[in-house]
């Protein structure tokens, strides 16, 4: 097969190639808005690991695509769109840091990231509309890319509305977990790529078997990172999940663990909104290992990463799909951030 | 021509009834952002003239389009689009009411107004991209619907920016009416509906023509109402845009038109932050007022206006498309809220 097959970081440097180009484009033509481009470039510039442009390509690989243009194109406009997700959710949090840098409304006001996030999220549908796929293409797989992107909104709602309860049920921490990351970080990506390249319902299905559990498991990983990870890695504060009060998979199993005066402790410190001492940081990483909810954690994550193997396995995709989304389940999940 | 050609309240109400059937399918399908969707269905019930689908249908209708059903779909999203912006803005402007009810953020807190306007525009997108036209013709039409987004946001950025400088120039004041209103409520739905009917270049034009300063002249007026109107006519406090300092035209002939204490009155009062009282909001109105800006505004939208009926004529449109748009010229500015 003669088609392109880049390896991780090539596909990366090529979308941030055609990411800078068009942003360079958008800038000429809005000049009243330049100053919300130049955030959203520092932003793309100081890290992140292409993740969704990058199972949005071998999606389309794997079901035969071969544009290898088009679809570089489309597959950057969902590091757009995650440039919107990271800059609201970040005001919603009210975040200090992102990639070891200030977020976008930390260093220029609550307005002002509103806006680079909503430019964000208009620059992408740009992007993809305008990638260069037929438009009988185009509007099929915007079915996946807006129904992603409506779910994304739907768990962020979830996830807000929960965080003002004390108690969360596992199911709903993994339903949170799914909307808001799983399904648009990994499933959604390779479903859109699949459909630019005409993938018939039985493909569709294969990759949603396989990056339905890997999706699942990437946020589970994230959830540890947020706990049990180190800043010099994550570019966040190291309590950033826990004062934030995350109603991760984690949380849940924990508060469903404890009882007593730790449940007690635990449940006012998660959360609390005051920043904690390193000594409450440990305490409450302490607990969460010592109840076993990391370790309960872990094994669910990996099984899920083996449901994943599994449907690989079943997809009966070409070699060079196959290693490339064999090589993805490893970046997704053997990360330090 | 036996096309539909519904009175403006017979649009509205076939605009409205879409509008509802497809938040409901929508909230059926996203259980977790049905309250999401409730609060957005009750800023479309509390009012709002529907003048951007009512526009986008006449463009429609004035460059030969026959398609009932899918061009009241196709408007419609303009109607979410515009609740996007409504509740996005209310934010940025800290607005407490809107329509005579509490804004979205009033009644809900900031994150969650900042989640249900991220909806309203990706749902917007979901249904103008399945509002069953030809892909082509979707596609085609995406450009100037992505276009009126940005310029929408560039020019929301830009309001915010000059909100902090206590001069602005005339020319600066009319490309931000311009940028984030009278394009984006005029103009640009004029232009999506003819795409959807594959309109020639000429009729693109022309339409422009007509819609450019009509747009300018809308927001002339919403101005003039911003600083003039009555509350129970515009269903928010009647110094909102003194209040919140906005460097509309009106604000900016002001300015070039006081001086001494009076100007450094106007300037010092004009969005100082803090609630004014009866006896501030009369003089900054008779400031406005006796100083000639108010009465240049209104000769401005009235040359505008008169460039729109000399478009409209040139136009050459069957005739109910000319007596729609005609009397969609006397919706735009003769109007109280």
């Amino acid at each position: 097969m003669s088609s392109y097959s880049p390896s991780i970081d090539e596909l990366r440097s090529a979308v941030d190639a055609r990411l800078h180009t068009f942003l360079d484009d958008r800038r000429a033509a809005l000049t009243e808005a330049a100053p919300l481009i130049d955030e959203l470039e520092r932003l793309i510039d100081a890290g992140g690991k292409r993740l969704r442009p990058v199972f949005c390509y071998w999606g389309y690989r794997a079901a035969g695509g071969s544009h290898r243009d088009e679809i570089v194109h489309a597959a950057m406009s969902l590091e757009l769109l995650h440039s919107f997700a990271v800059v609201h959710d970040d005001i919603m949090d009210a975040a200090d840091e992102r990639r070891g840098e200030p977020t976008v409304h930390a260093k220029n006001g609550v307005n002002f990231a509103l806006l680079a996030g909503d430019l964000a999220l208009v620059l992408a549908d740009a992007a993809f509309v305008g990638s260069g796929f037929d438009p009988t293409l185009i509007t099929a797989a915007f079915e996946a890319y807006s129904r992603m992107r409506q779910e994304v909104i739907a768990g962020q709602y979830l996830d807000l509305e929960r965080s003002r309860e004390p108690a969360i049920s596992e199911a709903d921490a993994r339903r949170i977990a799914v909307l808001k990351s799983g399904r648009y970080s990994i499933e959604e990506p390779l479903l859109i790529g699949a459909s630019l390249a005409r993938a018939e319902p039985e493909m569709i299905e294969a990759l949603s078997r396989f990056g339905a559990p890997l999706g699942e498991a990437f946020q589970l990983r994230d959830d540890l990172l947020g706990t049990f990870g180190e800043r010099a890695d994550t570019g966040k504060p190291v309590d950033s999940d826990i004062r934030e009060g995350k109603r991760n998979v984690l949380y849940a199993k924990t508060v469903a663990l404890l009882d007593g005066d730790e449940r007690q402790f635990f449940t006012a410190s998660w959360g609390s909104g005051r920043r904690l001492s390193h000594d409450e940081v440990e305490r409450l990483r302490a607990l969460v290992e010592s109840c076993g909810a990391r370790a309960a954690t872990e094994r669910l994550l990996e099984e899920l990463v083996e449901q994943a193997r599994n449907a690989l396995t079943a997809l009966h995709a070409d070699d060079q799909s196959s290693d490339a989304l064999a090589a993805l389940i490893e970046l997704s999940i053997h990360r330090r951030s």
